[in-house]
């Protein structure tokens, strides 16, 4: 066990944060509730954004870049959204500083108070749209797909590093179309690219589902989301998909003419996945030696280190290392050589494991008479000595059998922390002392809903898509049910 | 010609903005002096960003990301920092809105009112060097090699799409190193990386020098910069690298043990480049038929149309155009079959030069007859009909030759209005009436270089590295001047 780590079991949130920082992926800024993405957390969330961005433009979207402002009275005129997002929104009054005369130093300076405050945007759908009026009037203009690669700012009272910051970075999608159908099965399409994602990427098993009335994204008629366990026995939100019907197009009063000359407001969706990706996948699959990485988004998958004496030993254990790197990396394998003489190879061999690179080779003086190396995966942490001649063959098979295996753990986890029960006291006690995943029935209020999350702090993570109806009675209110919900406490 | 663009040599200025629109590459937003980039002009950033991330990481260096929000008393540390950016900052002082009790709508919360201001990044140099403060001990720590890819604002009074925006996207790179020499190194060298990407992917002729005393960078010990001339005889600044020495170190008091034990500030760099170089790439090549984009950097390659009457024509040809389309794609060339029915081939030859496509085939019922092809390449707007059997071949090469002829023709341009002069009459004839590059003696004072700003708009762009040493006089002060330096009006 990596000693610096607090143990997972005793203390999960510290444990977690412990890794964030000792792995070197993120550290609090000296700006309230912002962090510092450290290289090889950004590495980790590049691996994200280009797979994200490949699937993206797979299915038909074009990316662009809109104002990081928002003019308040926009930000204002949908009704719900500015509801959702009032409480936590940072705000721009002033646009230039200057020397006070009274020695104060530099103070904002009064003269220059903007007439109208911008807010810093917390998602764009207003600024979007409203540039949207003036790209659609006609069916021929639609559909519009586009995703936006940009920061946004939240200002949320606590927070933690990846999972909840003020500031973070994210993609939304803002797409728009000239049909409720056409715009539904969008909002479909992208969040099943996301479960797609989630689970042969991230290999974190996630279920897909609706939101309930109080938990959609403010302004949006349906939220669809991807849910996950974490190894706490908490959920989290992955990633959610909105379909918004006419409501921003109402707003910002954009209209088209259809095919038959009439003109009505345009159907929208919009998509949204973040940073916060990267503390899923630190709390899905990590433990207590630190990060495990799923091969496909790991920025380093196999790092090879030699074991020597002598110098001579050194030079020839180099030699074989740099063709090995060299023709994994021709496989499309990134591959790192640490020859670093000011570290042990112990040390290094903890650190990798800390980093959670999936596999490891080491190569000693025996290794090189034999002509074989050590392979250890990071997964299991099994080790074996294969003939350095076979490696080219073994290791793409390995990272991808460690890719699997990552994943049917994560599964395997969330079975086993799954329940169904329609007893309340069985509830409570799940939610309070085991965590996990709860399938229950629900009367479909909110005022029910509001009593559950009062007594228990689990909240409904989503109505899942692939439940079939089951007739039941509400687990809190004993009313009937058609099907049950997915509950859990969550980040 | 564009009938939609204004002459170029009429309005330069409103060839620009025309462009820009109809190109379909941004617009001015509801903000004031934001831009929204449209996908499009997005899609050649993409290109910019995948080019130079490149080279950034085949130079050693890894990406981050730092706060959007600097807290005012950082943001003073270093005096000449922020003398340079204080009057164009944009300041957020309260993080709530709420819903005005005398309805007035939705307020800022007075209540909510940040103890301290935070400044939107202008650049990054504060926030980033007071984390390097934790990160930096011992010489072991350095060198530090990150770059960022983010968005900035400078609150500025006059805008133009791309060249200068309020909030605009680009890259800075902050580097940390223990020596003066590495880090000038380090300066040089991304100047250098700056000068290959503009010459060798944007086309764009550029000259290296230094900067004089007024023109550098707020806070910046010595700043590189590349310069290129645009069509009408105005200089663009294309990309800046900073030589920071101890500044930064010392107002953020960063300091490391160094081989021998003893303690010393850091050396630091800096340097950026932005989508202004998008409208650099504009300006640069493009013509009253619209964008001339090189292919490096062209978002489609090679555009095919078909030319048809009946549908079984188009049938034929469109079987032989995704047949074609594949093999170039196979071949790492981004090609786009238009078959839509909406628009006449006509329109769409005029809209493919309007978007500066740099190849385009062109398929009708004669070349299925012949096994023939149309190509037409965008620079010299010259067509030739070839076999389809010959195309494989021939796209690469053409795409290098278009590539090669593109700078050449910039070249030129640069080199046919470049002047050299010592005599002041004949510097502000140039300057007045001609426009272009002077390269002329300067008595190297501050004094001298701001009368003749005063007198002819034109200043210093800078002192190039690759002048040979010349004595002469000054062609304003007529005092001793040891080189020439490189002069003009700029953007």
């Amino acid at each position: 066990m990596a000693k610096f780590l607090t143990n997972r079991d005793d203390n999960y949130a510290q444990w977690y944060n412990d890794l964030v920082i000792k792995a070197d992926l993120a550290e609090n800024s000296a700006v309230r509730g912002c962090m510092v993405i450290k290289p090889y957390g950004y590495a980790i969330w590049e691996k994200i954004q280009a797979q994200l961005d490949r699937m993206f433009k797979a299915t038909g979207h074009v990316n662009a870049y809109f104002p990081l402002f928002i003019p308040k009275s926009f930000f204002s005129r949908e009704a719900a959204h500015v509801q959702g997002f009032a409480k936590e929104c940072a705000v721009v009054t002033h646009y230039r500083l200057k020397t006070d005369e009274t020695g104060k130093g530099i103070i904002v300076d009064p003269a220059a108070k903007l007439e109208e405050e911008l807010v810093i945007r917390p998602t764009s759908e207003t600024i979007i749209w409203n540039s949207y009026k003036n790209w659609i009037h006609s069916y021929r203009d639609l559909p519009i797909l586009i995703n936006q690669w940009a920061n946004v700012v939240r200002w949320e009272m606590r927070t933690r590093l990846f999972l909840r910051t003020a500031e973070f970075l994210w993609q939304e999608g803002h797409t728009a179309h000239s049909t409720s159908e056409e715009a539904i099965e969008e909002t479909e399409r992208m969040i099943n690219v996301y479960a797609d994602f989630a689970e042969n990427h991230m290999a974190l098993p996630v279920i897909k589902g609706s939101k309930s009335e109080s938990e959609r994204f403010a302004g949006a008629i349906d939220t669809y989301t991807i849910e996950a366990l974490m190894q706490d026995g908490k959920a989290l939100q992955a990633g959610t998909s909105h379909f918004l019907g006419q409501n921003f197009a109402r707003a910002f009063d954009v209209q088209f003419t259809d095919k038959t000359g009439k003109l009505d407001y345009v159907w929208a969706t919009s998509w949204g996945l973040s940073t916060r990706m990267v503390g899923a996948l630190i709390m899905a699959h990590s433990d207590n030696h630190g990060l495990v990485l799923p091969p496909k988004l790991a920025p380093v998958q196999v790092v090879i280190i030699p074991i020597y004496k002598t110098g001579e030993q050194l030079e020839r254990i180099t030699e074989k290392a740099r063709s090995i790197k060299a023709r994994l990396e021709k496989a499309g394998i990134s591959v790192k050589y640490d020859d670093r003489d000011n570290n042990k190879p112990g040390w290094k061999f903890a650190d990798y494991e800390l980093k959670g690179v999936p596999v490891r080779l080491a190569m000693g003086p025996r290794d090189l008479e034999n002509d074989t190396i050590e392979v250890a995966r990071r997964d299991t942490l099994e080790k074996e000595t294969i003939k350095v001649t076979d490696l080219d063959n073994h290791i793409p098979g390995l990272l991808e059998a460690i890719q699997a295996n990552i994943f049917r753990k994560a599964l395997q986890f969330r079975s086993d922390n799954t329940y169904h029960t329609d007893n309340w006291d069985e509830f409570v006690d799940i939610i309070e002392n085991k965590g996990g995943f709860v399938m229950a029935h629900w009367d479909g209020t909110t005022a029910t809903e509001e009593k559950i999350k009062e007594e228990t702090k689990a909240t409904i993570r989503c109505i899942p898509f692939d439940t079939r109806a089951e007739e039941g009675k509400c687990i809190y209110s004993g009313k009937p049910s058609a099907r049950r919900v997915l509950f859990a406490r969550s980040y």
